[in-house]
């Protein structure tokens, strides 16, 4: 993954990992870098996300601060005083205002973060442009089994520009619950309305289209920083032209983003692309979809590569939305299994089993009422799942 | 179990199990049964479902039929005339018309019922008074792994009366979803109006509390008869001062029904019973609670013994209702673990731990923001529920 001019970072080791992995990510931003972010809808959001959303209202930040292993969530005043203590020690190496550094945090929930190693790490830490993003990946991770990255060059107004990002998703490093982050960067001069704008948009697409096991973390955060530095004319309008390809690919990352995330799901052996069509609408059909990405039947059925279809109706009916049950069709691998409310006739189960043996298995389902539609991804449910979350302890 | 006076039933193997066993129960009830009904809000019902809300519009009934084995859902036309043609047979038998006789099936979806093993049959039956309730239970059940019964008998106006019930749960013969049956019959001499407001306000308190694994069925079916044998004042209003007892033991009979369903979830070691306050009010405490019964990582924590509490956090923030995370309060098996947004001063694992351990699992949430209160059931997340449902045909 290529550099993006003005981000710098240092992925360190400041001892939240037991076992000394990396765990504490550090980035340096130019100023009047722009920012963007998303963040869970979460009533239990960590004090990370409320100090977040303060920064995101100046539309500005100079750094960023993201340690593994401990969610700081649930962890009263203490833990706000950790986001105070954390933001203040990165604007003093910075040379800038607390308000204007950004923290994240993912791991355990409920137990109280350690935060001086983090004030003890940040002052000996010399951010570089040229640092490693795999490394980046992995100190933000808690048992990712691989680093996530992706990046893309595009060109906005006749310059060159990079979007390059980094993401993890679910895992155990003690008994806790999976947390999303993903941290996207470009050079490009974009004000943060038009950023927010692009983000809210890619992330619908993207990171608002998978699941694992339709557990929703605490500390689930998207941001998307621009340092300016590229040389093309400031766009400070969402409906600029010169914007087009690199919407595009900003989608492009976080969806590449967010398919890594399913791909390393816990315990997933199987990734899943259900595509929704017909739905009274585009809302209607991603409920849908959901529905059926979330369903344990469905998903525990693909871990034992059973075409067990009956369990798509079952996810459809309970889903609450409008839907034809004499008008529904159903694809698995592309071949029509259902018609019209029935198997269709002379349904022949072979070739769709041996589709349920591969590792990419693709579902379509049409609603039979209108015109909306939608694509979620998800993972199937095994034994590892179970083995990772209720058999650490015994 | 009692036999309800009335009450006449004949459970058989027609065939529809592959291994000859009891697949077909066949009751019999005298004229002027009064009957209500819940059925799932499932938008892909099987055509049972539509057949019975027909027949529950008149408010009566003089037969019932239901097959395990075979949902008879997502069968098209077909699956339409095997309703129609079960229910002709049964009322040839019974010497009443077809639109008296109510139809019930469990089993695989999908799938054409071969109903001529249901029409041979029921012409050569003789449904008895004191036919075997345990029978019964395992006529109507599809992998339970052991039948489901309940009874009290309880004064109405000074007259004894009967209530029994029989239900089924989650399991699999062939690849298919659970189904949740349960029929409930009393000698009682009550209007249908009342009996359905009464069974609404049953079923709200017991079978819509609980959770096996989030997913619907096609064809969830609550049905109570009353035939109206004993001989107290006819019941015509839903507020008669006689129907305290009955109401108690109706609800009584319900939850435990209930209670055996959760018992025998899908791979289910514990029962875990969920109780939130604190609530704005009891339909939000029900969705919190639903949202914690729900969760794949708390149910998984519970499975591996673990006092994984800061998923119960996460969960209460997914739900979508109001809470404080400040003021949020949560105990496990009666031993407080956070109080006020944090865990509780001196917080020691130990005895909780110990609980754990049990097979009854008990969890309280204080949501801090109002009064509304609700009891929800569920069971744990293991193993035996992946081999169950994908490891079926590897």
């Amino acid at each position: 993954m290529p550099a993006v001019p003005g981000v710098k970072f240092a992925p360190v080791s400041c001892g939240l990992k037991k076992d000394g992995a990396l765990d504490l990510l550090f980035v340096s931003l130019p100023e009047a870098t722009d920012v963007a972010g998303v963040f869970t809808d979460s009533a239990m959001s960590s004090p990370t996300i409320d100090w977040d959303r303060d920064v995101l209202n100046s539309g500005h930040a100079r750094g960023l601060v993201i340690n593994s292993a401990n969610a700081n969530s649930f962890t009263g005043k203490a833990g706000v005083a950790v986001v105070e203590a954390t933001a203040a020690a990165a604007g003093d190496v910075l040379g800038c205002a607390p308000g204007d550094v950004m923290i994240s945090s993912t791991g355990v929930i409920g137990e109280q973060l350690p935060v001086e190693k983090i004030t003890n790490a940040l002052p000996g830490l010399n951010p570089e442009e040229g640092a490693s993003w795999e490394d980046a990946a992995l100190a933000i991770s808690t048992t990712d089994t691989f680093p996530k990255g992706a990046s893309r060059q595009v060109e906005l107004d006749g310059t060159s520009v990079t979007i390059a990002g980094i993401a993890k998703g679910s895992g155990m490093i003690a008994p806790h619950m999976a947390t999303m982050l993903a941290y996207v960067f470009t050079d490009a001069a974009i004000s943060h309305g038009v950023l927010q704008h692009l983000l809210q948009n890619a992330v619908n697409r993207s990171f608002n289209n998978i699941s694992v096991d339709s557990d929703r973390s605490t500390n689930d955060t998207v941001l998307l920083f621009a340092t300016g530095r590229a040389e093309h004319k400031w766009v400070a309008q969402a409906g600029d032209a010169h914007l087009r390809d690199f919407r595009g690919a900003l989608d492009e990352v976080c969806l590449d983003l967010a398919h890594q995330i399913v791909r390393d799901g816990e315990g997933a052996a199987k990734f899943i692309e259900i595509t929704v069509t017909g739905a009274e609408d585009d809302r209607a059909a991603k409920a849908v979809g959901r529905a059926i990405a979330d369903s344990p039947l469905v998903k525990t059925a693909i871990a034992g590569e059973d075409a067990n279809w009956g369990r798509i109706v079952m996810a459809v009916g309970k889903a609450g939305e409008a839907a034809d049950r004499d008008r529904l069709a159903i694809t698995i691998g592309g071949i029509a299994v259902a018609r019209d409310g029935v198997a269709v006739d002379g349904y022949d189960e072979a070739p769709v089993a041996a589709h349920m043996k591969g590792d990419e298995i693709g579902i379509e389902v049409d609603l039979g009422v209108g015109s909306g539609r939608a694509t979620v991804w998800t993972c199937d449910l095994t034994h590892g799942y179970i083995s990772i979350n209720a058999d650490y302890r015994t």
